[in-house]
Order: C-alpha cells, then sequence, then structure tokens
C-alpha cells in the first residue's frame, strides 16, 4: 500500500490536481472527478480500477482504516486538515476525498444489457436532484440512468453527494440524445413511459391494467419546464402520478421514486386473478 | 382595496415588521411568518383570514393583478426592488410576500376529524425534507402532518418554500410529543407505521396482506439516526421500504413519498379477491 507523509500545502502537485477537478472543464479534460466522505469513497474502491488517488486526515484514516487498506494500487496521501479543506467542497468535510475515473458507458452498453428498468432523465438541471433520482433508481433495482444532453454535469460534486454512493452501482451513460434513446431502447422491446403531471394515463390505472409488468424506461423532465412535446409524443404512454390532494404536482425526485417503486412492484409480483 | 404609495426604504415600519419574521424569534413572539413567491402567497390568500399584509413590487403587480385583487382587507404594499431584496430570502425574489398567521391546530382537531391518512415528524431537522414531505403528503391526499419537538420550525422560510404552498392545504400541529400522539391517535382507530430502513416488515408485502387499507398514520425520522426506539417500539409495525438494487437508503422524502402513495393507492382500490 503506497503511502506518503503528510501534505501540509495545497500547492504540492498532486493536491492541485484534484482540487482542479471542481471544475467541470478539468473534469472533462481529465475524465475524473472527486468522491467526497467515507460512504461514496467506500462504494468507488468497490469499482475496480475507478480510485486513481486517496486523500486521508490523519484523524479519518484512524476512523476509517478499511478504505485505506481497500486502495490497492491508488496512491494513499496524508494530507492535513487545511489541505483536505482545500479538496473537499462541503462545509465539514469528513477527512477523505477520492480521485476517480469517469464512469459512464455508451448507450449501446445499456441497451445490449437488456435491463428490465431504465431511468432517463431530459435536461435536469439541479445536481441534488439527478444524485437523488441516481440513488431511488439504484434502490428501484433500475439497471442503468441516462442523462440527456443539457443536464447538469453528472460528475458535479453536490450530484454525487445526493446519490450517495449509487453512482458506482449502476451504469450510468451521459449526453444522450433523447429521440436516439427511445428508439433503440424501444426497438430493445423496452416501454417508454414520460412522466408528466399532465399525462392522460394515471399511474395506479396503468399498474392494474398490467401496463408496468415488462421492461421499461422511465423519462423524467426539467424541474421547470417538464418534458418537451417531441418527448412525450415520442413515448408510448404519458404517465401521471395521481394528485389525490390539492398540492399543484410532485418535485422531481418524490414523483420519480413513486414511479419507480410503482415499477419495482410490478415486476416483482403476480397481476391479480380475473 | 387599501394599497399605499411605494416604500423605497427597508427602515419603514411594516418592513421592519416583516423582515424581522426571518428569525424565528419574532415569528413565535408575533406567530407570524413569509410566505415568498406567487404560488405560496396565491395558497396564502386562498386560506380566509391568513394574510395580514401583502408586499409587491410593481413588476410583481403587473404580473400578478389576481393576488393584489385577492388581498381583501390585507394592506397591499407596494416597495421597490431593493425594499423587496429586504424581504425576500431568495437570491432571485419573484416580488410578492405575504405575512402570514401560524396555521398550527391542535392534536385534539387533527384526531377529532378521523383522518384516514396522517404524517408524523418525529425530530426531522432539515426545512427542505420537512417541506418536500408536507407537499408530497398533500399530493397523496393526506389529511394532516404532525411536526413533532425538536423538528425544524415549519415557518422556516426553507420549509415553506420546499411545501410550495402545500402547508396551506392541510392541517399542520406542531411541538407534537410522539408518544401522545401514537396513542391519541391509535386509540381513534388509526394503525401506527414507523418508516424505518431495518423494519421488519416490508412495504409490498404489507400492501398485499391488506395492512394498508385502513385509517394509518405514519411516522418518519430524522434525516441521519431514524427513529428511537421508544417510537419504534410504541407503533404497530415498523415498514421497511424495500431495497432492490445496492444502494444502502433511500432518503427521508423520498422514502415518505414511496410509503404515503402506497398508502393512497392501498386505500383506493379494493384488495384483490383470493
Amino acid at each position: 500500500m503506497p503511502t506518503a507523509g503528510e501534505i501540509t500545502s495545497a500547492r504540492a502537485a498532486a493536491v492541485v490536481a484534484a482540487t482542479r477537478l471542481a471544475k467541470r472543464s478539468f473534469r472533462t479534460r481529465d475524465r475524473r472527478f472527486l468522491a467526497e466522505g467515507p460512504q461514496a469513497v467506500r462504494e468507488a474502491l468497490g469499482c475496480p480500477g475507478t480510485v486513481s488517488a486517496l486523500f486521508v486526515t490523519a484523524e479519518a484514516a484512524d476512523r476509517h482504516p478499511e478504505l485505506v487498506a481497500a486502495a490497492g494500487g491508488a496512491p494513499v496521501h496524508r494530507v492535513s486538515g487545511q489541505v483536505m479543506d482545500a479538496l473537499a467542497q462541503t462545509t465539514t468535510p469528513q477527512g477523505v476525498v477520492a480521485v476517480c475515473g469517469f464512469l459512464d458507458v455508451g448507450l449501446d452498453t445499456v441497451v445490449a444489457a437488456a435491463p428490465h428498468l431504465v431511468v432517463l432523465l431530459a435536461q435536469v438541471r439541479d445536481p441534488g436532484n439527478a444524485g437523488t433520482v441516481i440513488r431511488t433508481a439504484d434502490a428501484a433495482g433500475a439497471q442503468a440512468v441516462l442523462l440527456s444532453r443539457g443536464c447538469v454535469d453528472v460528475y458535479n460534486a453536490k450530484c454525487v453527494r445526493a446519490g450517495a454512493g449509487s453512482m458506482f452501482h449502476l451504469p450510468i451513460s451521459v449526453d444522450i440524445e433523447v429521440s436516439e434513446a427511445v428508439a433503440e431502447l424501444r426497438g430493445a422491446g423496452t416501454r417508454v413511459l414520460a412522466a408528466d403531471g399532465a399525462g392522460p394515463v394515471d399511474l395506479d390505472e396503468l399498474a392494474d391494467s398490467g401496463g408496468l409488468a415488462g421492461p421499461t424506461a422511465w423519462i423524467f423532465g426539467n424541474e421547470a419546464w417538464g418534458l418537451p412535446a417531441a418527448v412525450t409524443e415520442a413515448a408510448d404512454e404519458v404517465v401521471r402520478v395521481p394528485i389525490h390532494g390539492r398540492a399543484e404536482s410532485l418535485n422531481l425526485a418524490t414523483a420519480a421514486a413513486v414511479c419507480l417503486y410503482a415499477s419495482a412492484r410490478a415486476q416483482r409480483r403476480p397481476m391479480p386473478k380475473g
């Protein structure tokens, strides 16, 4: 296990190479991003070949020896609290940051795996929302998350944090052309459902009619303006989560949770007889 | 409709009386809070007697004449953009802020209404989470949201904003003693379910067995430490949202969405025969 003496300057080469990954332009150039905190770092270390460097404070190394032990061939840099403050993007850093290689795979890889549940985010701009949907998709057993062109950068620190490690669990695909993804998924036998608060099809009725039982891709749109007409027209169904009370709508992440869990349930349960 | 000349100083008495409501101590003293933005203000104006003053910029008054028209007996203060910046708690204010009276009702009022779906938040600290759950509870047709002692202040600006107007739609009760609420709700024939990622009862299995069909109260706990043993022991069932993938857990608001929509569905659909 490679280690080094404690780095106390934020100008050390390894630190500079990592801190600049806070900027999207450097992430794109280096095809690397930062995962912060023990949970995300643990999940990153669980993906062979993903972590290229690990930064830990002495305190965090004492608290999480298993993370340092799991670093494998990646260099482990001991850093001072001040250097950790420069590396971390949270106000109260937890003392461990990993430099990770990009995870995204091509659309063809996702389609070839014949997934039974896929999420496609179209122009989702808020990193917290995107990360939360990735976490929820993972929990609901989805097998991939696709992000369209115009979505927030999935490697943004807030998105990584909201994802709570789930982006290391399931394939992610980025810069997706929505119409192309819809065509490919449908060609592979996947039913494409667009979620829209004004959709003509009620989620519960769709579940009752068996419409959620087969392979399904869910498309969720932008927080403010929803899905463009071209997307809803291309989908097999435009589905609304029923609003039983007086709320105008659900927010993106909660609507996605209800839709994905409805699919997860329908795919795992036999239809009632009659 | 009372109006006034444009206020251009943030030191004007009406403005001072409103801006100080950004602090919890003043909210508690005055039993008033601020609702910001056209959506929240519209919903507030829909609750008779709730709005005691309305602040609008000239631009917002032009864009939303219906809000000014709906002010009823409440004074409408035209304010400059600078004064609006002082009143608003968002970085890009939408030009309209209402001073609202506290909305919370007593636990006895909630129980007496024999609600079929109730949410109890226990020690939920994040205002965005609390507001999102209130919005989701409204959407799922819940008839009240109770907040325990130790929860975030429901009148906090971030909570009001995340609630998207739903706090004006359904009764809210605050400073609830959880054990007292559980006893009273159960005494009224309500089944009390505690949501816990490690709970022994699977949500889907509970739905299949008919366990969600009757009047139900859901308890959701703190973001970090969940529910204390005293609460899970007092509940009728401790229920987990199934994790089908590798995510460690769902976040509070998405877990609540899945649970509440499972209840909404079960309460509206006949059980399958056989």
